[in-house]
């Protein structure tokens, strides 16, 4: 894999002097042309071996381009407030909108190679690395991310001398750390790990690119051509043939024949008395008050999604939940249509902006189960835009629990037959009347469509660590109590095994 | 995942004989369509908990089918043959072409799940498992076919009931073996399992479909219809649409910028005198045979695919090799255009086909690299395609050799001066005038293109496990010896360690 970055590859002097300002003038008319189109993001990803002039290439990059339409992000230890997310949190944020270039020094491959060569991973584990990185840049190009990924190589003679050189430098000594001596010592481990690891990430749809880094010209002018190139190739492809027809639909997903489905089936006569449900309240808002108060509170980030038909009662619910918390700790998210700055990324990402960190709680008044739900019925997006995102939201759900998070989903039922009394009601009440719209009524038309697309959801994404619970929410009090039960139980679950 | 699975569905009498001979005809005329359009190949997984009725569904299938285009695959322990080859060996052998419908009944899921269950396989192991199911179905779906994955489920009382009541009926005893039973025991396992591989094997390509197993009409007439309206909806949006473009290009390989590659640098001048050529060649003959006689080679496939420019000298090196082999024992494939067979399967399927088994050599004049060399340069298939194939290929030797195979690849290397030379050679000598065509001459022309794909196939595909070895083929002794010499060292490596 890495041989052919082994022989020496080298540009003199002259033909790079005349080549630079060519290349130069041709990525910045690229970089306009790509933001004029705003059609898909630019990924760049910088990576290989210490010394290979990763960091220089990176400044000769931004040297060369528009730094408007370009934003690098180096990845080092992680932040606090990156530390208290998900690991790939950092990575999501960084992402450059459809239209920009975005470079990524340091990435998603760092820390799984090195905790490898350092034998802090199993051969195992790394491959469950490797396997989420796959599903992860699946994810990106799907949605029509150009994806490059560059991998500087030295051979191990090159990377002595390499080191050795920066290390005479006086002015340049700072640059070598003892951890690149150290690496270095690992040369031929950490050789086999990356041919592993190069060798299994590297697709059709985001190939690696190996350059050798021994000669500061070759490696410039070689990424530069590469990344113009392939912008190049990209937006031809695009502007030639029309917008690309989805791939052929896999299975269909029918209704069950005998249309029992895991919602029509649920006993929705359920009710409290005023009595009960008062006491009830009160003994869990006291209940969800402590928990929340718990020095190991601190150690879980907590996140609620609330789905259900309009006038289902979630805006209620959610104020119940509020209340037995502090006002610091918590925040709603109302979530409506994407706006322009979301559209320009995958549309999970601003799912992921808005994600808690740890001893903080995050409640979605809708979620991104959106794209299943009201973007399947309505044709927002395609067949398989939706069909790939009941993976796509597993793993995002994975990665969220697997961070450290306790993920509540909740999807409150109700009849159509109450759906139309609450509608009337609204419309009778002054101050509820704004919220009653003529959409509501055009989504009731279509209640057996969104049926079918909740049991097909709760179907396919209900899972061991992300359950979805079923609320029977015909009594709003038999709703919200359920509702602040089930999160009190879950916490209180988690919060004890975490104790342990 | 399985929550509505368990609902307790069932389909009356009355209304089961009502659909079923409907259905019958608009199966059987969507099996007429999927011939006649020969577009696809239908892929049918049927898999589940024992006892939910997959068998029975299976010949209700065939039953209501047209049986000359469908094909049933039961399987079960390996047979010998397949016990001889990779694990895969036996599925890809199982494999419909277009326009046919296979039913697979067990698959490559099997074993993995049960293994798991039954602890012989851990966590991370079983998640391995998962990563190569996904890199061969992605492999299926992108060439093409409809793949359709029956999950049949009960619940774990349902199972129970199912179980007792098959082992009260006295004719059909001997259907419930003890090992069901057993299985039966670790049913919370169990379900825990296929859980954890259902969510993270179920793609927008290859979803599977979970069917309640408990009442027979009800599971047959879902998985019927389900099979019916996804043959139809591809089939309908096949027809309605031109042929899908390919997917955008990710990255442009380019030439590296100064010219320099693993092949254009390599000495051609070396050679050997006729003395010592022939002393070489009569010690490695001699090596070679006693290690191909050897008790210990019965443990060992040896895969062996030649690849060069034109008149590079092919066929005389693998002459030169196969003199010293029991004829018994070794397979030439010299490898053409596809056939029609061939064309209605994944491109890898023919070199699947081939595989030898242990104590078998299989020699293969030209490979599976055709697909990045002439596909490539010919525009036999797209871009995607072949960019694709770098990653399958990578992952079908690993399969290979990690079932056991010794895997040497050779690129033989000549200067264009040198095959002018032969050229003109051949056409003046009689026996040897048909060995030359005007397509070599057309070949010729293209030599950059040719050269720049061989590199780029090296850098892609050499790997730790199945390395290139780059064979100076300018000189004919030279070549030969080293061929020999490689084949000699690789297999006493092989062998020795195998009798550690």
């Amino acid at each position: 894999m890495f041989e052919s970055a082994e022989i020496g590859h080298r540009i003199d002097r002259q033909t790079y002097a005349k080549a630079v300002p060519k290349l130069r003038e041709s990525l910045i008319e690229a970089q306009w042309a790509l933001e004029e189109s705003g059609q898909f993001p630019v990924i760049v990803l910088i990576a290989g071996v210490d010394g290979a002039g990763k960091g220089e290439t990176v400044n000769t990059l931004n040297e060369w381009m528009d730094p408007r339409h370009i934003r690098t992000v180096a990845f080092d230890k992680p932040s606090f407030e990156e530390a208290q997310r998900p690991r790939m949190w950092r990575y999501w944020q960084a992402l450059p909108p459809r239209g920009k270039v975005g470079i990524l020094f340091g990435s998603w491959y760092t820390d799984p190679i090195i905790a490898r060569v350092y034998g802090r991973l199993k051969k195992s584990a790394l491959d469950l690395e490797i396997q989420r990185i796959n599903r992860f840049e699946q994810l990106l190009a799907d949605d029509g991310a150009l994806v490059l990924k560059f991998w500087f190589h030295l051979s191990k003679k090159a990377q002595r001398e390499r080191l050795e050189e920066i290390d005479r430098d006086k002015a340049r000594t700072w640059r070598v750390t003892r951890s690149d001596w150290q690496q270095f010592e690992h040369y031929d481990r950490y050789y086999r790990t990356c041919e592993h690891v190069l060798r299994l990430t590297s697709s059709g749809h985001a190939p690696w690119l190996v350059v050798e880094g021994r000669d500061a010209r070759y490696r410039n002018l070689t990424v530069g051509t590469l990344l113009h190139d392939a912008i190049r190739t990209r937006l031809a492809q695009q502007k030639k043939r029309k917008p690309r027809p989805p791939p052929p639909s896999a299975a269909p997903l029918v209704a069950p024949l005998d249309r029992i489905t895991m919602l029509n089936r649920m006993d929705l006569s359920q009710s409290l008395t005023d009595r009960k449900y008062e006491r009830e309240m009160e003994r869990l808002h006291g209940e969800m008050n402590r928990l929340a108060g718990s020095r190991a509170f601190e150690r879980v980030a907590v996140v609620a999604a609330f789905e259900g038909m309009d006038a289902a009662g979630k805006g209620g619910a959610i104020r119940r939940v509020a209340r037995s918390l502090d006002a610091r700790q918590y925040r709603v998210v109302p979530v409506a249509s994407p706006t322009d700055e979301a559209r320009a990324q995958p549309y999970l990402w601003r799912f992921w902006h808005h994600l808690p960190r740890r001893g903080r709680i995050t409640i979605y008044d809708r979620s991104w189960y959106g794209r299943v739900l009201v973007e399947r019925i309505e044709g927002y997006c395609s067949e398989a835009d939706w069909m790939r995102a009941y993976s796509e939201i597993n793993d995002f759900e994975e990665e969220l629990v697997a961070g450290g998070a306790l993920l509540c989903k909740f999807w409150l039922q109700i009849s159509p037959e109450e759906q139309l009394r609450r509608f009337e009601a609204r419309k009778a009440t002054g101050f509820k009347r704004f919220k009653i719209t003529n959409e509501d009524w055009r989504n009731r038309k279509q209640w057996p469509l969104y049926q079918q697309a909740a049991a097909d959801m709760i179907d396919r994404t209900s899972t061991g660590h992300a359950p979805w619970t079923l609320i029977e929410a015909e009594d709003k009090h038999w709703a919200r109590i359920k509702v602040l039960k089930t999160l009190v139980q879950r916490l209180q679950d988690v919060l004890s095994r975490d104790g342990r």
